[in-house]
């Protein structure tokens, strides 16, 4: 339902964590390695038959002048999240920031944060969630498990540091 | 389907054209103000209710320190897309683009260009489209008609500016 | 008298150097995790109570998209003071100030350099002692103190480096 | 209670917003020009004997390489607000911004958004509003306004946009 | 011998500054418009035949996320010349110019500076250069004009301006 | 005794200013242009023979990516005072100043502010000064004058804003 | 054939893999240390005399305010491709990349991304290959290389990941 | 002759570069620390008393929010140098490069490169030597020296690498 993709092999730690995200909601992905500028073929190929093989929505990480994200976009009406990528040798990230940000008027690009795959991946599942409640329920419980992180924190930080609100 | 909220009034020439959008694909909007910091409880109701109330998409716009596609997305399941608006005493824009895009790891905004209201229309339609064919299908006639007018641009050129691949 | 909040607990290690100061001049306050992403509600309920509680001043510290201390803002009429923290995958700090700093007209955030925890503290004591003359005694001699590090430092200087200013 | 001072006569238009918010709440204020590098000890003399002459908050706005916040923070043990000011010749505000912000552990200035002189003038009140009740009820009544003011642009919008929310 | 290519109508003022410095060296050029994002397939049909049609190089232009330049780079081993531009709701140039220059290893782009599609012409005609003296001979008038220009100014200055040197 | 040198015609209206302040203070100067790039053996004549035609400081201002600072610097033991100029086409003045600002080790500019000609002007007059004791009391003239200026504004202001420090 | 020149000996790591991308095509190359500020008259020189000793190219590398690519572009009608280092004490990279990228309208350098000198050999050969069919294949099968890397990355990532696509 | 004075002491490995080279070229000078926002009494005295006290030119470094060489500069009409420096908590070295760079009109600061204290005393040295005729040829022996080191390093590396221009 989701396809993952990155423009290479170095961005596989990041872009794992959007895989392991829609894994633990039990939404099935595919994962690959597309290079825009070595593989173009490559990358018009899997973004015109993504719909074709039933892919909901498409992740596409990449770094430095990231053209991946928008290029698959130009070629799918599906969603398409973009992850920026610090890679080395990128200017601070400001490069695969803007490139996949800054997309001109009628192909957008879903950008999260700079290594923001995880995002992506709950973002993607946000997007199934729109039309299948039960990836929306789990997605709620998600987020409730988010906020009891936190107060396990605040207990936590409690012994520690006096907190007249929590009492 | 879709809510359409911005920060201030003075977003509206460019929220509209979110709205605009969505008007030529026929799919269902709401359009209001909600001010993440002068509002606070009333965007809190809207996100909270979002979902209830029919929404599948909500599509925020703010500029300068702009909170309110991330609060409201830490108050529901359903996707938020952001847009950076350049206000007036913001600085270029960077304000409005970076406290959007880089949301904490659990809570995704789908951000678009500064000022890419009109992406954002085309975005929630992208979604929409995931699970209705026939959004689906004129988003594909949409996007035809982006390359309709880039030929027509072409053929306009052409009188001025040799041009043998066109031939 | 004045709450110390932060949006993650790996803030902690910035934000005790606010309780430090706080605590060097006898100034009760509280320190908790509030996430603004997390846990919205719990935010509210802070926000909104901390007046009655007997809070003064806020100091609400958060990194990237930093929407912690400006949604406090929106929700009572004490100052809060602002600490952008850089965090993992902020892109160089630029977002945690730009989304603290570049408030909206109405609500405002004192915000301080990144980082600046203890100076956070400082300037909360600053706030107290506007009436409070124990505490802005105090601060006097904090001052003063620190003029005479800078002394002691011109002192061990002299060893080694010629100063006809000194003599 | 409140100095407000700035660097220039061209920072008037902009610094006597703050003086404006004062006024509304009728705190009484002082405003002059100071300039850090053209009269030092005008700009000393006037922080060191700011308490005495009876000053709860000083407000400082300046552009370019703005020091007279800092400076001015340097020999008081009042708190300072300090607004940066878009200056001609300034490079996109940064200068003014990163100069106010960025002050050395000890000295902090409570620093408002590029230009943000009416809210340096709020988080005045706000301070003075610490100690005492009456101005804080007038800020609780003016956050209200804000509120109004958004609720009435809601209403003007719902003729022309179609809102389920608001009915 | 030259293809001009760039992603919108409105780039066109900007880039016939190439095919003016082009014509002036009577070297012969074709101009179009190509959008990556609008027109991918045409833009691929561009760049792989662009050798056997009789190009030596290639300037492309864009403004925003600019994967043009990029994305024909990877179709061709033409050395293909960048020029970004300063479009509407760009950041400053900031994105054009860093998703043109910051391309991956193995994929280069020549890229030239903002706005700057002169320079463009005039490293297409240096690279045609290489191989052709009657073009570098001119290249060489050119570069000599340019010296008598800044010459000529000296003259027209010196009236008002003393000037020991150029007695 | 002072070069001021520039890279184009169109810096003249900024140049102009160094050369107003040091007409002001009766200190001779001559004033050409000198493009690194278009005219470099001019560049490098003025540069060796500046010392032996008696200059004491050479004042060079150059947009965006301005090399004639530095580049006269290498070929002179003079101190070279250099100005970041806006140009059209520049990225808000940054290419400039920071070609200028960032030399290496061995090889210093001295650089004033971004379009600061003026502030140029009485940096050399602040170098001659350095031994022409004439010329420093008419530089303490100029300060006192810089003084009497702002306390004029200061009464100015007086007339609509009340202010006790002033009394 | 091409020449390579650097800034600094520290640039050799970095500026070596431009050498060895062309001794891998069997171009024939020279490189040496040449310092724009350091030898100026080296600089000149060695540009001036580029042609007539048979260059067709030239690679320069710098860091900081990097003036030698543009100075070299000034001397000659051979193609220049400039190199921005990241260099110690460099603001990120900035400095290089904008004192090389942002040329004045007559002397182009054709730059590459920050440290991007192997891009900057490419980027030479296919200058070269522009009338030579021998190199112009060889970056063919180059440019195939790339491709085979990286179908090689999507076999050895496929056993831990599903992939439909490449079935 | 020459006056060093930084904001920290942490500043003083960085500064003693200054230090040395006019400890090379024998010319006297005094270092110290004096930080503008913890001992501004102490700044003022120094500034105020460097002429009398037969200093020639003053080197100021500080970090962060560096208001020391402003203000030295505003309060003496000797010609001062400023040396930024990256200090911990910096955002990137811009807050010190922007806050010593771009002062107002009427007090200049000769501002060097981040961290370029060298820079800094090879500058003060130019401007001594621009009525000291022993420390200008000095200047010149150095420069000749810098010249020298670049020659041996061509010598080291052609053993390695091919090179015609140096035959």
């Amino acid at each position: 339902m989701v396809g993952i993709i990155m423009g290479s092999q170095s961005d596989l730690p990041i872009m794992e964590q959007a895989a392991d995200f829609l894994k633990s909601l039990e939404i099935p992905y595919e994962l690959t390695v597309i290079s825009a500028h070595r593989t173009p073929e490559r990358m018009f190929d899997y973004a015109k038959t993504a719909k074709e093989r039933g892919l909901k929505v498409i992740i596409a990480g990449a770094g430095g002048a990231a053209h991946l994200p928008g290029m698959v976009a130009s070629c799918t009406t599906l969603p398409v999240i973009g992850v920026p990528i610090l890679s080395s040798n990128s200017i601070d990230g400001w490069d695969s920031v803007l490139s996949i940000l800054q997309m001109p008027s009628g192909i957008p690009v879903a950008t999260v944060a700079l290594n923001g795959a995880a995002n992506a991946g709950i973002l993607a599942a946000k997007i199934i969630g729109t039309c299948d409640s039960e990836v929306s329920e789990k997605l709620q419980k998600y987020q409730d498990s988010l906020k009891d992180k936190v107060l396990g924190t605040v207990e936590a930080i409690k012994k520690q540091h006096p907190n007249q609100f929590d009492k």
